[in-house]
């Protein structure tokens, strides 16, 4: 399995394979053929970027089945999608701002995944193909907004409310993944990819049904059971097997 | 006042002041200094784009009083916003896709400003200076998905949903203009700017405190009274006293 990371160094962004503790620099965006370059530098003494430059970022609402439950919602029988503006988005360790005029902001743990390769109509089979790989996505959520307006896009679209990373893992099976979230160091989320709803194939069929996908656009499949609210000052963690930890302050 | 149009020309994309019936291609993009070049072509001759390159498109839900009067719906207090893809946007005379299932497909005619600079917290006094100009829209919706889903996101997004321009209008004073749509030559809606619940300041204040806005990112400000569905093989033109005719047909 390859981890791709997104970096800043000299003031330029490189994408960059992670060996160990090391970043080897690519010579070209992965969404291309990737080349690897000898350039190799340290992954801790270097600023991460979110692993993707996408022109929207598509999130689906209910997808999993414990979360449906704990709703005593019931499952539904298509996805309701909504976007994240691009400008939203933050890396591993950068800081989550509290909107002034908010009362509750909560986090909520999604698997995402990086999209490779233009595609429309794509048939759920060949899904497969335009996935470059799968990363930790928090879909930060201004509750109180959200149940307010009705729509969801205010509620979701501040500025650093989607954090990404912390890098994006080639060849991962998506279909029974470990994926939990932490808050302060306190297990808040524990579910599975397993209980999801509507799978990865059928969701890059619906959306790519409703809009062309471009290189580099993010979509992410939703939250398990056990989302809540943070405080100014709080850690919080979105954890999930094969990947890692994408780990953000909120300030 | 200075009409700024996108243009194709020999495979390359340029900026264009519109002169009569002339576009003089610019230097550059109008978001810096406007520099003009000397070469002249034919309007008539080139293919136009859309007047922005956004990497947001954001618009407002109900901000006419007489399309509250018309919904029985009292005024909002605060701005309902949601967010269209960039990939759903298509310039003046090209052709807006009726997709397969849908039941019911709306125009929508709305004014759009393009953001001139980066802005973020905006006073509504100071709006004017993130302002590159104005523009007519059609915010093309399936209200039929928009009822099912109760989210508008998916309704709004698919390609070929978002009809901009022709052009961007610079130096339009936006508080009183006459904003018509008519489907086959039929005028289906009159209205005026002056029926705003929201004015231009507080929409781009409201929307900066959430987001932060970019050069070329597109806010439109709501559709007046008198929407109604499009069949196949129709053709709809949204009309905006100042700036010009936006016409698209469906297919």
């Amino acid at each position: 399995m390859l981890c791709l990371a997104r970096v800043l160094y000299k003031n330029k962004d490189y994408w960059a394979a992670v060996e160990g503790e090391s970043l080897r620099l690519l010579k070209n965006s992965p969404y291309e053929e990737i080349r690897v370059s000898d350039k190799r530098i340290k992954l801790k003494r270097h600023k991460l970027l979110p692993p993707a430059e996408p022109t929207k970022i598509i999130c689906v609402g209910l997808n999993y089945t414990d979360h449906a439950k704990e709703l005593k919602m019931r499952k539904p029988r298509q996805p309701i999608i909504f976007l994240k503006p691009p400008g939203s988005l933050i890396a591993d360790g950068e800081i989550i701002n509290y909107p002034g005029g908010c009362r509750r902001v909560d986090y909520e743990a999604e698997l995402a995944l990086v999209v490779k390769k233009k595609g429309k109509n794509i048939p759920a089979a060949k899904a497969g193909e335009y996935i470059l790989g799968f990363t930790c996505l928090n879909d930060v959520t201004a509750r109180d907004l959200q149940k307010k307006d009705g729509q969801w896009t205010r509620a979701k679209s501040f500025d650093t409310f989607c954090p990404l990373g912390p890098w994006v893992v080639r060849g991962l099976s998506p279909g029974n993944l470990k994926i939990t979230s932490f808050l302060n160091g306190k297990l808040k989320q524990n579910s599975s990819t397993s209980l999801f709803i509507f799978n990865i194939g059928y969701l890059i069929n619906f959306i790519s049904s409703v809009m062309t996908i471009l290189p580099g656009d993010v979509i992410s499949t939703g939250t398990p059971a056990g989302v809540g609210p943070m405080k100014r000052g709080d850690s919080v963690k979105v954890s999930i097997e094969g990947i890692g930890d994408l780990c953000n302050r909120i300030e």
